[in-house]
């Protein structure tokens, strides 16, 4: 078995931090399992601690599971969020598509654990839906949308669904150019955002 | 227990007519419930046999699901390809559209079984991969192209998983009238697609 910082982490941790703890394990597993083999042994196992412990935090596998597919989203949502305040609107949106590109390349695995597996179960749907909820806000809050509306909000998530299967597919295929990918999403975005805000196609392509 | 056509068919059935017996009972109950719960025990009362029957056709619950949802698959597969031949191209892709809006608002349970559980399981995976690919496959070749680039591929793709989003949410939220939904999909099968297919916006919207 293959040693790790966190078997050789000290066995006495309080209850927030054996739980966070837990899900770095996990976290770490599904950058190259899917969600599905990442079970209460598997992290156990990964982790050092019993399964009893993991299902003292975690008390069905499910609920493991969506915790970890929603430690994953908030990593994302936290790459999109991070982007230098000095940048100006097109490069912030630019450098949160790239963080979105790189996500899904380095670790596809886990992506489907946020994107993939929703239907299947009310816990992982929740985790789906929040998911695609604050990517919409990030993007609305970008275009100085505090509150969009429900027009709004439908249209940025087909636009995000695309985003999404554009990605994915790309890393699965790579039937064009990065550079190519960038571009065709900010120029959708140009003409489906601009539709979806109802005005002038804002310049998304930097300043 | 209500009773249903299937319950009174005769039951001596050869292999294939039982096989599709089943699966119609399947796909019946898949129109109003989650395909998790559409399990063996489910569709074997329902089609009024033995769960040990079911299990001779479908030796795992997720064969069972799998089976169910590829057929839904197929059948909305052959609602887009059915279109009247005499129609224009713009009309019967406005045909298709119409068909996909129509199938998600009437059933939406079985739209979500083939789109929404596959990262979950290597059979559910590949009915979703499947479908996606034959929607692809259908509006390359009404644009005359029957052996479309990967580049094409991927670009189609991400359109159709816009497109199914944006359905999706709109059956669940009604944000906008179907007639402005119809017209936004159309817009931008104008747009991406002619990107796609790198040629000028051909005229989706009749005429």
């Amino acid at each position: 078995m293959p040693s790790s910082p966190e078997r050789s982490a000290p066995r006495r941790l309080g209850p927030d931090q054996r739980r966070a703890q837990l899900l770095r394990v996990g976290l770490q597993l599904v950058t190259s399992e899917p969600l599905e083999s990442v079970t209460a042994p598997a992290v156990a196992e990964a982790a050092g601690v019993s399964k009893g412990l993991v299902f003292h935090y975690f008390p069905t596998q499910r609920e493991l599971q969506a915790a970890i597919a929603r430690a994953a989203a908030d990593q994302l949502i936290g790459l999109f969020a991070r982007a230098d305040p000095d940048l100006s609107q097109p490069e912030r949106f630019a450098s949160a598509l790239d963080a979105f590109i790189d996500f899904v390349e380095q670790q596809p695995a886990s992506y489907l654990a946020i994107a993939r597996v929703s239907g299947a179960d009310e816990l992982l749907n929740a985790v789906f839906e929040d998911f695609r909820d604050a990517v919409v806000d990030l993007i609305a809050l970008g275009f100085g949308r505090a509150a969009p509306t429900p027009r709004e909000r439908l249209l940025l998530r087909g636009w995000v669904a695309m985003v999404e299967e554009l990605i994915l597919q790309w890393v699965a295929t790579r039937a064009i150019s990065r550079r190519e990918l960038t571009e065709y999403l900010q120029a959708s975005a140009s003409e489906l955002l601009s539709s979806a805000f109802g005005q002038e196609p804002p310049a998304l392509r930097g300043g």
